[in-house]
């Protein structure tokens, strides 16, 4: 039993959902793209449609179509790329909603599926996915007069709150969609902390379901144990790892931890990433390799047989400011040689 | 039909393979740990199997019980993390080879498992993992009396050549096992290339076979197209992407490709980033979403319908170069999202 343990706790995904849909006056749906930010899209959307979500977003039809067998009939998976070629016979057949991006995209869907639902997708001000002001003015008309079950767009900024873009693209969204009957939808997590402004219909959480920042008051979600394989005393003037990048200035004792970076324990953490003993923080020494760690234990008694990686010492952005990334990347990198347990009391 | 697709080129691993090989005299084994580096242990090591190897190395117990799956009985199966607690039925059961790191290792197996193989794993130096020298004096007469089928250790700085580890680890290697009747090994990739000093009685290639530095005649392995979402025009001054990171200082043309960090596209190598429109390449622009990545395919035409992220043009340590990574992390990092394909002729 060498493998990692990754832990993940439905129960706190379901309390930080109940949290951020406590913040609004609408409907919270939930972002569950990327497998539902690799904490498992089939157990995280069952357990938050039994808390009350009936709309869920993924990024590609493949996701939605995966999402649809766990979630059986009934709540509304919403597809960001929107109805791409080949994607038809998902869309049709298992009910997804695109979320449409181009007038390409709108042909295509509006010629082979007639009737069936869409949203639509504008851009902002990002540059990423959505339809141009120029192009939706143009299909407004049309689009209105079809089967439209949302209109979105999204932030560039939203956690940065004092980001002079945040209220731009409000604006700019404004202007593209007073007026209309469909449910509009603008913030996922960071646009639900700017304030009702940005609230509109329907809210898309994804990072603070997941215990990430900007939403601190987030229960933590992932957790990883790491097997201790070998303790071992260097002598100052040893070195620790691939590459001599780390020598000991003093005698240490160093625990070889059964995980690296082909867990997703990102290779760039390594000389500033902390893994805990109960309540002792403990330095990574060396690089990250691929399935190994050395930390540093002197002076912990008794020897550790598992080390805490990520919990409630640890939480995912701790990790990513060790790494120069964000708590996102944590969570989608975590892969699949974990021993994975969902905690549902 | 949007998700990228990721081919791994069988044929490619086996001609690395035998490349390696044909460079000794000795016996040729091949690491298949972290699911073969990314690229599926299963059809990798079955394939090897099929060129000629006979041994197969994994990082932990459980990673050797889903290989012993795929490839039944008769290829040796070698575990670097040792005999653990918990793994005996594993071991036993499958008949996995546990290359002991310690006393204690070396006390359960004997106890649990009397008579079933074992290698020994000696530190050389990289304090990682293996027994140290006067941990090795103590057992070695015992050992030598068991079923003892491997005596190995790892190379701290093989992609080195020069580094002065190389040699200080070969001398403590022989000063350790000079002497024995068990066969011997030292090397992976990079110490195959350091030469028949280095070789012993069987290497043990990793990311050689992959595609990855330091072997640069390696033929590349895994190859990803992206399909593109959309493409736009952008004026002088607008921004895309989180943060607005990048601003087009001329008017553009943007596609939106569906990939990202979720599928292993490392955030930090945004910047320094390409990607590929048949020879034509075309920068990254802004940073890299979870699901989607923008690139500047200003003045390609016809417009693109897909990119290619990784293979002859861009390799698994031009993109790690791009990141501040190893081919290594890239190729452990590119998920479970994308439709696999083998190629095999």
């Amino acid at each position: 039993m060498t493998a990692a343990t990754l832990t993940i706790d439905l129960d706190a995904i379901a309390a930080n959902w109940r949290a951020l849909d406590a913040k609004t006056a609408c409907e919270t749906a939930a972002v569950v793209k990327a497998n539902g930010y690799g904490c498992g899209a089939d157990r995280v959307a069952r357990r938050l449609a039994r808390e009350g979500a009936r709309r869920f977003f993924v990024a590609v039809a493949e996701e939605g179509a995966a999402l649809r067998q766990a979630l059986g009939p009934g709540p509304e998976i919403n597809v960001f790329s929107g109805h791409m070629p080949g994607d038809t016979d998902m869309i049709g057949d298992l009910g997804l909603v695109p979320m449409i991006n181009s007038l390409d995209q709108m042909l295509r869907h509006l010629e082979a599926l007639p009737g069936h639902p869409f949203g639509i997708q504008l851009d902002t001000g990002m540059n990423r996915l959505g339809m141009e002001p120029a192009e939706w003015s143009a299909l407004r008309e049309v689009a209105t007069q079809q089967n439209l079950t949302l209109v979105m767009s999204h932030l560039a900024c939203a956690d940065e709150p004092d980001h002079a873009m945040n209220a731009q693209q409000l604006k700019v969204f404004r202007q593209m969609t007073d007026g209309l009957r469909a449910p509009r939808s603008l913030s996922a997590t960071g646009g639900i902390l700017l304030g009702p402004d940005y609230h509109f219909d329907v809210t898309r959480p994804g990072v603070g379901l997941y215990g990430g920042r900007p939403f601190d008051d987030a229960m933590p979600v992932a957790h990883v144990q790491v097997p201790v394989i070998q303790v071992r005393d260097v002598e100052a003037g040893e070195t620790v790892g691939y590459g001599n990048t780390w020598t000991a200035q003093a005698p240490a004792r160093i625990a070889t931890i059964a995980a690296g970076y082909a867990d997703g324990i990102i290779r760039a953490m390594g000389p500033d990433a902390y893994v805990w003993v109960g309540e002792t923080p403990c330095k990574v020494v060396g690089r990250i390799s691929m399935d190994l760690i050395g930390v540093d234990v002197t002076g912990v008694s008794p020897e550790p047989q598992a080390v805490e990686l990520l919990g409630h010492h640890n939480g995912v952005d701790t990790l990513a400011d060790a790494a120069g990334t964000i708590g996102y990347e944590i969570l989608t990198s975590l892969g699949a040689r974990y021993r994975r347990r969902y905690h549902s009391a």
